[in-house]
């Protein structure tokens, strides 16, 4: 990124994609947006410098991890600059003259299509079909006009393609949040950074875990979530992807760290990154607050 | 299973499937063979007694842990009694009167065709194309019996459906194995059980899995394999699935266990099966052994 030009941001799917709403939270001021088709796309984007940053999906509250970005992120030489936590609503979106009544057909991602699965049982004559995005497929019922066809993405997909929005609310379970991480080539120092991820490989050996662990609940460091990775060619070992509430500025967290890699059980040992958390804060947690 | 019938056996997948293989594997002499379409009728299946085992695929070396079977799992009230691992050695597989000169498209499950990338860089005139399944896929094959058009598939399926085997070991990495769990309604208690796997849920609290794996570590238990899963409803709240290197009948086993539960950070507590693990040998360890 050079002077006052505004940050190349990639993400992965079609413009309305809800990575694009993890993209308007990091930058709410202006980002050029780079859609790619895939996440090697996403990943080759930011290696090969066209964007300057890039947002990946690296778990959901439902589904879990996403699997194939932590590994391109293990792979990668990348850095966690930041995060953002997207609550994803699902509309169900018509074309004009489409209603709950016209509609035979809904489609979209096959895991929004799964997280949906209350609307299909109370609409038996309408039939998802799997699709290769929750966006594209609003963009597909925007281009046949057809008043039998739906789809079901985020309200942003309906307004950037002119959709009309026939339901809202539609997931099975509302307390559904993709997390994603900012990703940049170099690492960014920053004084609020609350939350670390670091990656490590142990030796194949009893209790290699509980003391590459125990440098953390010594320092009172607590352990947002561990993440474990097949490694390629070494079949049934594996790399923990850690991530720590802790302060990188904090000399306890960094004498923990250094603890962490003197470790005999340990082998690898990476920090991805030192960032800023996301506002943690869920719907029942968000209820309570407004309560109050 | 009632006297000396046939075990009737629920695995994922058409005839043919890579899941068959471990169902082999785990009953070499007979079985009555249940395909399911998908792991959510495979859980039914065995859940509502038309099938006395199920074969639900875990984990691979290259893709890791398989979500939705974990989960599927940890909602059931199944317990584990057996492992299989298949090593998946992908086939191309046409009609008469295929060969690599005359097909254009290859078909097979999304995951098989990942795993074969460098074959299609070195054919770039063969096109691959996502179908549900691979064996599937060779079904379709020899249905339209058109030399243009092959799939990616066991050779056990290539066998059941008629179909040539135009190559083999299509796969990018040797050590690409599939590890199943064989599930049952009820526990077996068997001598030579050698495995343990257990599923706990943490407070969350600093320190918590550190405090957990503990009294592991003491016991010198190996821990094999941990897997992390979201519970939902909870956002960013986990289980713990950990499989252990354990004898059941070993009275420092069951010490060890005994006092997990009674960890304070320590919510649910469940030992989803204790059983003898598969073969672990890998490509490479069975190389080194060859050789001396």
């Amino acid at each position: 990124m050079t002077g006052a030009q505004r940050p190349r941001v990639a993400f992965q799917g079609e413009r309305g994609a809800f990575s694009e709403d993890a993209v308007h939270q990091l930058f709410p001021k202006d980002a050029e947006l780079l859609p790619c088709i895939n996440f090697e796309e996403l990943f080759n984007a930011i290696s090969d410098e066209r964007a300057d940053y890039a947002v990946a999906p690296l778990e959901n509250t439902l589904a879990g991890s996403v699997q194939r970005c932590y590994d391109l992120l293990l792979e990668s030489r990348l850095h966690i600059v930041g995060e953002a936590i997207v609550a994803i609503k699902h509309c169900l979106i018509g074309c004009e003259g489409a209603s709950l009544q016209t509609i035979r057909t809904v489609a979209s991602h096959p895991v929004a299509l799964a997280q949906c699965q209350h609307f299909f049982a109370e609409h038996p004559l309408i039939r998802p079909v799997a699709a290769d995005d929750t966006a594209g497929s609003v963009r597909l019922v925007m281009e046949t006009a057809d008043p039998m066809l739906a789809a079901i993405a985020s309200a942003n997909a309906a307004q950037i393609y002119g959709g009309k929005i026939l339901a809202r609310d539609l997931e099975d379970h509302a307390e559904n949040y993709t997390r994603f991480a900012l990703l940049a080539r170099e690492p960014v120092a920053s004084a609020d950074a609350d939350k670390l991820t670091l990656v490590l490989s142990l030796a194949n050996m009893p209790g290699a875990l509980h003391q590459a662990l125990a440098p953390l609940a010594q320092a009172g460091i607590d352990l947002i979530k561990t993440e474990t990775r097949p490694i390629a060619g070494r079949p049934w070992e594996y790399r923990f992807c850690l991530d720590l509430a802790a302060f990188a500025a904090d000399s306890a967290v960094s004498s923990a760290l250094q603890e962490i890699q003197q470790c005999s059980a340990v082998q690898q040992f990476r920090v991805l990154g030192s960032y800023k958390s996301a506002r943690n804060l869920s719907f029942k947690m968000a209820k309570e607050f407004a309560t109050k």
